[in-house]
């Protein structure tokens, strides 16, 4: 309970709860050597991405199964416990943290692909199982997962932050994307909350509340999800710009012609720099798109020849495209090595990363004035965008030394959300609420969308046990 | 309250609520002649598409604003009086009747098309705009809104039913394309559910689960839609199969071949049959798939071909493509005459439609047993089928003098229902749950999954006041 004094500012929801020692010692008798109280597995499982330090849960819990989860959360739940879901870690605003202590429920040992319906282009997953591990098992069918928020995350995880990437702007996130899940609840029930029909007018729709729902209204044990055919041909494209709206006026221009895009990502001209200094790659020093397009061999070809007179109209030079493997990851290296690029350029730096996204018309708008803030602090920071959707990260290079600059970035990141929720935008597009953002989400929603959320979640859960502290205040 | 003797059995929860004279008269001095209570204007409001008889509602407010709809909710919430939203009337499964009495508010004045954003690919609309409203005033545009029910429902009551139709297959259902709402709530406050960012992960998901909510947690007063480009280029193809499980077999490996096929209607022999009677169209009298492809000139022959060659694989004959509206219009007459040709095949007849929807690979089974019930019943029917998502409608042609028949088509409907589950279906693809099947909501996702929808509608609505005995009884 030694948290450091500025914890309580940051998490206006941190107040550890006891965990009683008879909790632990049933949990033990459960699961035996699967239940750990050693500190560094605990630590392991008390942070993520995010940059709070809070005290580790009590103990870890790694389940292999359904019951397992039930059991633990009843257990838990018979001493008003908080249990807080634990995927592979990869969250990046203070999802899993134990604010108000509580016991870890590992999931990450539930990694069975349980069934693959090529036919239907379903599978079903336990929460454990990562995007990676999914596209390398069914492989063979044919078929892939296209959801790619970067980091090998788990499938269970990504559900309950509603993640997405950089091919959400054609294959939409993983709220069009799940399709049903099985939850254990906060009284340690599984219910299903959906089928594996492909659209269903029955009743609530309890699986998209699940999704983005952050472990504060149950645990995720089983995923069915979308999949798709592996595009019979791929092609890449990049193109460079002499501003970023001319960048942005080109994306506007082919999503409204129809060009079925599959990624398309927005490098700012800093970034640029930094990726040329990286990796010597001589690109122009300009804004710059990242695209792929997938299809048929004439309809790549097609949709690249579309888009590169688009890019033309706006401005846009040394447009190259390509459709072999390697060709196409030469294209994308800036992409690939934007973060890596960025850390290097400070030696020693911790990234803090932004996540609003705004309606495409206004990205220009919200970019332009986001970068000139960010260049009058003198932070370093990296820039780059889902652009296709509306959404971007400036990744902020802070000394770790000098805490005012983080108190820079705090602000940065302020005057950001507050611009893009005047724009009709949201203060996460991808990464969740966590609790950072908890504040902006009022802001966002107003009090009332909130409220409601506070009444679902009293209702659902009226020990306040699951993952609490997070979304919302209480 | 002289319901018939059998209302009680086939509505469960039917037991009308008294509604105060005082609160007429208040909601007379609010709306003036706005409020009315004259029988045919509620007999009116009391009745849809279904076959359920009520007593209609004591008064129907017909809204103009957001704030209309939320003085007349803090009105009757005061009284604890039902509230049921109205917007053209044709839901198909008792979802507006008031089988709680209550007042009736008709949204159909909300009308406005308040934005219309073409470069972010959003409308904003009141809740009374119908579809074929919203595409004529966003036409200029290019762009288009493309859910299609068949009815030309207005955008609230698609919202509130999670509707769909022939275009879900490439464009999704209303769960895919609402983006945000606003909803006026039980304690009558207008809220936000979202922005006009394309993508979010800022807590609940409350826009969804408004979605399909059936009127039950709240009114929706302002819909935020996804529109699209208007394809460069539209073909249309017909096809005759051998079979049921040819037909179904060439639209699986379409999909998994990635074809984005935007339609794909299957419509059976016996249907073909009645089509051909009624409009000499001398179509081959076997299973036919009806077809259409959006993209470029070149991508929509490249799809046709496809298609083609695959439909030839599994026994296809008859293939007929056509590119031109007017042989596009030509080649669906089939489809969009069925409704009719059904029936005048029985004259005086009653429709009642099923709505299972499974996923596609078990499509054919589904299908070949619940044609072989409906065969063996007697009852005259035909059937379509929005094939490429898994949901199918048996229209059975009712005498309405003969009540045995539709004991025997309750029959045939439960016996599908059934069948539809154990295939990992859903008893309702996109007509919603409404009255008739409130049993059926229990079967499909256990009673786990149904009490958690109760317990949040206790939670928003504790006073069971919006829309009342729908979805689940409490």
């Amino acid at each position: 309970m030694n948290a450091p004094a500025t914890t309580a500012q940051l998490i206006p929801e941190f107040h550890p709860r006891e965990v009683p020692a008879v909790l632990i010692e049933a949990l033990k008798a459960r699961f035996g050597e699967r239940c750990s109280t050693a500190l560094v597995v605990r630590e392991q499982h008390g942070r993520d991405e995010s940059s709070f330090t809070v005290p580790p849960p009590a103990a870890v819990v790694f389940a292999e199964s359904t019951d397992d989860v039930a059991q633990a959360v009843r257990l838990a739940a018979a001493h008003a416990v908080p249990v807080i879901p634990f995927g592979v870690g990869s969250s990046l605003e203070g999802h899993l943290l134990a604010v108000q202590g509580g016991i870890s429920i590992d999931v990450s040992r539930m990694n069975k692909v349980l069934a693959i319906n090529a036919e239907d282009l379903t599978v079903t997953v336990q929460p454990g199982v990562t995007r990676k591990q999914l596209n390398d098992e069914i492989k063979s069918t044919g078929l892939f997962f296209p959801i790619d928020p970067g980091a090998d995350a788990s499938l269970g995880g990504m559900a309950a932050t509603r993640a997405s990437g950089t091919n959400a702007v054609r294959y939409g996130t993983m709220r069009e994307n799940v399709l049903a899940l099985e939850v254990v609840t906060a009284q340690g029930e599984a219910i299903r909350t959906g089928t594996r029909a492909k659209k269903s007018s029955a009743g609530y729709d309890l699986t998209r509340l699940f999704v983005g729902s952050e472990g504060t209204l149950g645990v995720i044990t089983e995923v069915t999800l979308k999949i798709y055919p592996l595009p019979e041909a791929v092609s890449a494209a990049i193109c460079s710009f002499p501003s970023i709206e001319a960048a942005v006026r080109s994306v506007i221009q082919t999503v409204q012609l129809g060009v079925p895009i599959a990624r398309v990502e927005l490098i700012d001209a800093n970034t640029v720099r930094m990726v040329n200094a990286y990796a010597k790659l001589g690109l122009r020093e300009e804004p710059m798109l990242l695209m792929e397009f997938h299809g048929s061999p004439a309809g790549v070809k097609e949709q690249a020849e579309t888009v590169q007179e688009i890019a033309a109209e706006f401005g846009g030079n040394a447009f190259e495209w390509a459709s072999t493997p390697e060709e196409r990851t030469r294209l994308w290296t800036a992409r690939h090595n934007a973060y890596f690029a960025a850390v290097q350029s400070r030696p020693g730096c911790k990234v803090i990363s932004t996540d609003t996204c705004v309606p495409i018309s206004r990205l220009a708008d919200c970019l332009l004035d986001s970068v000139a803030e960010a260049d009058a602090s003198g932070i370093p920071y990296f820039l780059v965008g889902h652009v296709g959707d509306g959404n971007f990260h400036f990744g902020y290079l802070l000394d770790p030394n000098l805490p005012e600059e983080r108190a820079k970035a705090e602000q940065l990141n302020h005057a950001l959300v507050a611009r893009a929720l005047r724009l009709e935008g949201t203060c996460t597009g991808e990464h969740g609420v966590g609790l950072h953002k908890m504040g902006f989400l009022v802001d966002e929603t107003g009090a009332g969308a909130v409220e409601m959320m506070r009444t679902i979640k009293r209702a659902l859960d009226p020990q306040n046990i699951m993952n609490p502290g997070k979304i919302f205040s209480l």
